[in-house]
């Protein structure tokens, strides 16, 4: 079985056992790779660290900015300032490169692939896999007719979905942030395991949930051999010709003449705009509005989390107007919501939020206590809107 | 959008754009992170690297341990010796600093999460993403009764599962090797394309595909809060006490009890031993043999590739001595495949396929030509086993 390991062992490794560190009621992170038992969590939210460097002259962890001690052992070990529960990224700067813990697991965000860690918030669960019933979490991929690319969607369908064969289910597109992909949502926001939840508690209706790579290119087979099975769409990608447009007009159109097709063909859905609704983080929001605004035939609901206020035009123009008729524009919408986090400035949603209010039209605020632009804020923006939604149907 | 970028990039980065090197007919591999123009492969399977490390004093890439070239821009470039094809897991050592290339994607294997990457290999493309209907991977979290974990699975639905809703399938049970995880089949072994790719052709029947963590602990709720979503299991997992019995008995017991039921009452399955099959890499090739020799009333065929022979007591006692009765043996088991890469030894699956020869025991051998232990050979492998199941149904 040793020729498993097809190189050497990583220089920088976690230890498996621990010893010479005080490790309190520190437990194992969730978000460690198999059998690793550093980072650890203490109830003060302390992030402890242990890592076997003996070369190097220092190491420290970007979490906090703590500097770690290096033991007689060769090992460095130190503890963070408690920090905020929720997901955080990080890095570990051993004699000034920074790298990876190979301890995490790594996530693609902020377009690069990071070491990330899961930090509990005492007294929220609603995140958790539970002993409840599990939807699927599925990678999709199809045939994009309108660009020729080869695409990759996860799609999420809710528990009960393969058996109750005769029953089509609503659907909420989910878009990702900025320098993230179709992957974010599940392996950041927990998104499948709030809905699971949320279902089990029979606070949101079971739905499909699709997350795709908003502007991202998909695969142009012509051009491509051996495309990454797990990872990112490839080639040109973010960094594409046309500078943002892919995000914009490139994506609207591709979840026009695309997604929304596919998914509709490929799973039972209900495929009235009522029973289709569309929600995004920072970037995906800005998406949000604006798909919305140019295709609210196709979606009733709408949800935008820490959104950039680019994507909104403003009381008068957004919407061709129909925020200038309350009445109106809530018989077509039937929730507008628009979430962020405390620590964020009004213009990831508050400001828009207090115009809409002025303005008359109807829709509902809600303000993560105590976060700012991380998926913490999401995953309650999520939990926040997914039960406000197909309830009148 | 700015404020997506959580904290500073990384300083180990590769450029988005190409100068100060031959790039030739190069192209970014396919396992980059989106927008990373590097790692490139050439035609002669040669990696080029460019890294930016103005600080550094030496970078080396493990991939034919290449020394890079610093320029005056504090950038390295460098390319290796030609490769040899398949998928290659690798890390940058910076000042003798071993860490992984934040422009590639990264994996679980070998215990670790390493960046890795895929060189085409000319003329093999059955593992490509091609332009055929493509079947889902499924993300599973199910309860595990006879643990009381809750566990997670990787499930493969053929093309035209959610379509034809009274068909059942039969199912092939897939293992992974030591220290990977459920997820090695799909993201190192594409095992979703080659079974697309067979299916459009017509060479293999639609077949479910199940991937499970053998031998790793699930979660126990009770114990954990906020666990990987996306990840391993997690908790004591492969260093749990009782050493490697939780791969033998632990999984076997996990594999009958629960996984196998789980599937049968979640899919639509054929439920008889006649249409489910059990193969496995290296460690699951281990696992194979004892599983299979111990619950052969509940697989008729059997994959092996590139196994220690430890799961094997050789012709007179395994399976309970029925392979001294080559006829009884081959009426119950309709496939018997063993593969290997040729540059391994001949106990990874020669010896053994020798010795049935001898025996009279009808069986399959297969050689990948010029590959050793690693995942191009059991991709091969999978490609020639899968096409011989349920034929005969």
């Amino acid at each position: 079985m040793k020729r498993v390991l097809l190189f050497t062992v990583l220089l920088i490794q976690t230890a498996f056992v621990c010893f010479g560190q005080e490790t309190g009621n520190s437990v194992p992170a969730s978000t460690n790779v198999a059998g690793a038992d550093y980072p650890r969590i203490d109830p003060q939210h302390r992030v402890l660290f242990r890592i076997n460097a003996p070369k190097a002259t220092s190491v420290v962890v970007s979490l906090g900015n703590t500097a770690l001690t290096k033991g007689d052992d060769g090992f460095w070990t130190g503890r963070t300032v408690p920090q905020t529960p929720g997901f955080l990224c990080y890095t570990i700067k051993i004699d000034g490169v920074e790298l990876n813990d190979p301890s995490s697991e790594t996530f693609y965000d902020a377009g690069h692939i990071y070491s990330c860690i899961e930090i509990p918030e005492q007294g929220v669960d609603f995140y958790d896999v539970k002993d409840v019933p599990h939807g699927d979490v599925r990678s999709v991929w199809y045939k994009a007719k309108s660009t020729g690319e080869t695409r990759h969607a996860y799609i999420y369908t809710p528990p009960g979905y393969d058996q109750n064969v005769k029953q089509r289910y609503p659907v909420l597109y989910l878009l990702h942030g900025m320098n993230q992909d179709r992957r974010a949502w599940e392996s950041q926001g927990r998104a499948n395991f709030i809905l699971d939840n949320l279902i089990a508690q029979g606070k949101a209706k079971p739905m499909i949930l699709v997350m795709e790579d908003g502007g991202l290119a998909g695969i142009n087979l012509a051009a491509h051999r051996s495309q990454n099975p797990a990872g990112s769409a490839n080639g040109a990608a973010a960094q594409r010709p046309g500078g943002m447009d892919p995000f914009w007009n490139g994506f609207t159109k591709v979840m026009i003449e695309d997604i929304i097709p596919m998914v509709d063909a490929r799973y039972r859905t209900l495929t009235d705009r009522e029973h289709r609704a569309i929600a995004g983080l920072s970037l995906g929001g800005a998406q949000t509005y604006q798909i919305s605004e140019t295709h609210l035939d196709k979606f009733a609901s709408i949800g935008v989390f820490s959104a950039a206020p680019f994507g909104f035009s403003g009381i008068a123009t957004a919407y061709n107007g129909l925020l200038t008729k309350p009445e109106a524009f809530s018989k077509q919408v039937k929730v507008f919501y628009i979430g962020q986090g405390s620590e964020e400035g009004a213009n990831a949603g508050r400001a828009i939020h207090e115009a809409l209010d002025k303005a008359g039209v109807k829709n509902v605020y809600y303000e993560a206590p105590g976060t700012a632009h991380v998926f913490q804020t999401w995953r309650k923006c999520l939990y926040g809107f997914a039960p406000l939604l197909f309830q009148d149907k």
